[in-house]
């Protein structure tokens, strides 16, 4: 089935829902996010918002029932939170559909409906959860609110294969150099990012560099930049900007601005300069974060061979106990 | 007017609210997030999220409208996103509540409704906005849910004032030493927290240690820590952990377990010795972010102190333009 059937079905069972919650942890809670952020900022009629697994099982909102569809994924289809936050969705009667990359993993044996999606390399991003997620907020909308620009949001993410294509050797040539030259000389850096975005923000944070690379860094939504953070703003201290295509761009280059004068180490990857920009407006804002997740994916790679320390190596994750 | 005079006002002037916005910026935002979450985890009518003010004007919620009551705050009267996002929603229909500590300033000289409060060393924790906020959500509550729990939150709060008054010299004798020798030799350390109470692991990042204390650092939410980040803990890294009280501290729990065995520079402050188990369990778990703020600000008075860094101190912040 692809995402616009599984939306029939949850509609086809329970009609009308008033809220989506998005329960995810790690890397999967990060690719349910742009989604969230659409439905939020489109939907006139449905709630959404995005918890991580274990605090949505022991906080769970009150509201979550019969009028709630629960969308989870766990990409290895074992993570025990995101299988008991869906267990609890079930039982309080809501409509689900989870996803995994793992297909006859503990998620995908419980009866509820699972979608299984491909992560290889040349996966397109329509069929990824992000894209996924993306494509099922537009056909909910389209049969709860009358939303009708499913074509342009569709249209926009095969668009962002041929960008990212593009974009990947561009950005080697760009910033690699510079980028694997700022970790050798910091053991801590900022990533800042912003609106749907700053999942990516969040992810190149806390899997691309601390999981995958153990690079210490932090991240900072620009739109709080100026409330806290920048006070730690100086020449040393190494910044990292995602600076968006989409429509919180102008709270990105407010940090750039005051980042160019009060740092002598800031690199910029702007979304805009491959080919963001092409994107129509309506949906760009919510596929910037997808273009990021690549990039990150780029960058770590490019540290990883440059430090000897290869992306998929783990001391801790599936290797201990915890 | 008090908290429920507010909420009688709101409710008299536009009936049921089906949502409830959060919205403000760094340190004030941080004060809301507990009332988000007591709303959210309680209230069976009400929809309840927080943004940050500049996110919020960008991309505002489609369904904010008539049935939305948005609650801001602007701690100095004059934070630019906070007014603008106080305006979007009186331009929509919606009630407002808005806050400040500075009477006559630009938030307070709009004619929405605002209360403006005090911010004394002895002003008690029901008259700052996250004592505040959460009366307010609970007198919401017992108009439109039937919530009859409200007694126990005064209570609650009026008890906070002890706790926190005999934490003080404890925590200082506990942890004051150990936590400037951390500083001292830690460029950068990393700060984990969850539930409500995460809300000040983010304040002690960007505000007590970025803002006021120029110490770099970072914020992981201890149900995401497994998720990527642990894989950075190793000897030599420092941790410092906000063990709750309230209902997420399995969560925490779970994180200390393994931090006490993967790294030589664990400090954990835990709510639970300083008295926040005499809480009523209702609750506690919405308290105890106020308990951490004010162990936020003992933490970096100490470091100020030994580091002859007064937390007032702003290089950037109402000094220079941005």
């Amino acid at each position: 089935m692809n995402a616009e059937e599984f939306a029939q079905q949850a509609y086809d069972q329970k009609g009308l829902f008033k809220q989506v919650f998005w329960v995810a942890c790690g890397g999967s809670v990060i690719d349910l996010y742009p989604a969230c952020c659409f439905l939020n900022a489109t939907s006139p009629s449905i709630e959404s918002s995005i918890y991580t697994a274990a605090e949505f099982c022991t906080l769970p909102p009150a509201r979550l029932g019969k009028d709630t569809l629960v969308i989870t994924c766990s990409h290895s289809g074992g993570t025990a939170e995101t299988i008991a936050a869906t267990q609890l969705a079930q039982d309080r009667g809501a409509a689900i559909v989870t996803m995994t990359n793992n297909a006859g993993s503990e998620i995908d044996s419980k009866g509820w409906p699972c979608w299984v999606y491909e992560w290889e390399d040349e996966t397109p991003q329509a069929e990824r959860p992000a894209g996924f997620s993306l494509k099922l907020s537009a056909e909910l909308m389209r049969m709860q609110d009358g939303y009708d620009k499913g074509d342009i949001l569709r249209q926009g993410l095969t668009d962002l294969d041929g960008i990212i294509a593009g974009a990947t050797p561009q950005v080697i040539e760009d910033l690699g150099t510079q980028f694997v030259d700022q970790c050798r000389n910091h053991d801590f850096f900022y990533i800042l990012g912003s609106g749907p975005t700053f999942c990516q923000t969040y992810g190149m944070a806390i899997c691309s560099m601390m999981e995958m690379q153990w690079q210490n860094c932090s991240y900072i939504n620009s739109a709080e930049y100026f409330h806290g953070p920048f006070e730690c703003t100086e020449d040393g201290v190494f910044y990292f900007l995602q600076k968006s295509a989409g429509a919180t761009r102008p709270i990105d280059e407010r940090a750039e601005r005051f980042l160019k004068t009060h740092t002598d180490n800031l690199l910029a990857l702007d979304s805009a300069a491959y080919g963001m920009g092409q994107i129509d407006e309506t949906i760009r804002t919510y596929l910037d974060p997808i273009f990021f997740y690549d990039m990150n994916v780029v960058l770590r790679g490019i540290r990883g061979k440059a430090f000897d320390h290869d992306p998929d190596i783990r001391r801790y994750m599936g290797v201990v106990k915890y």
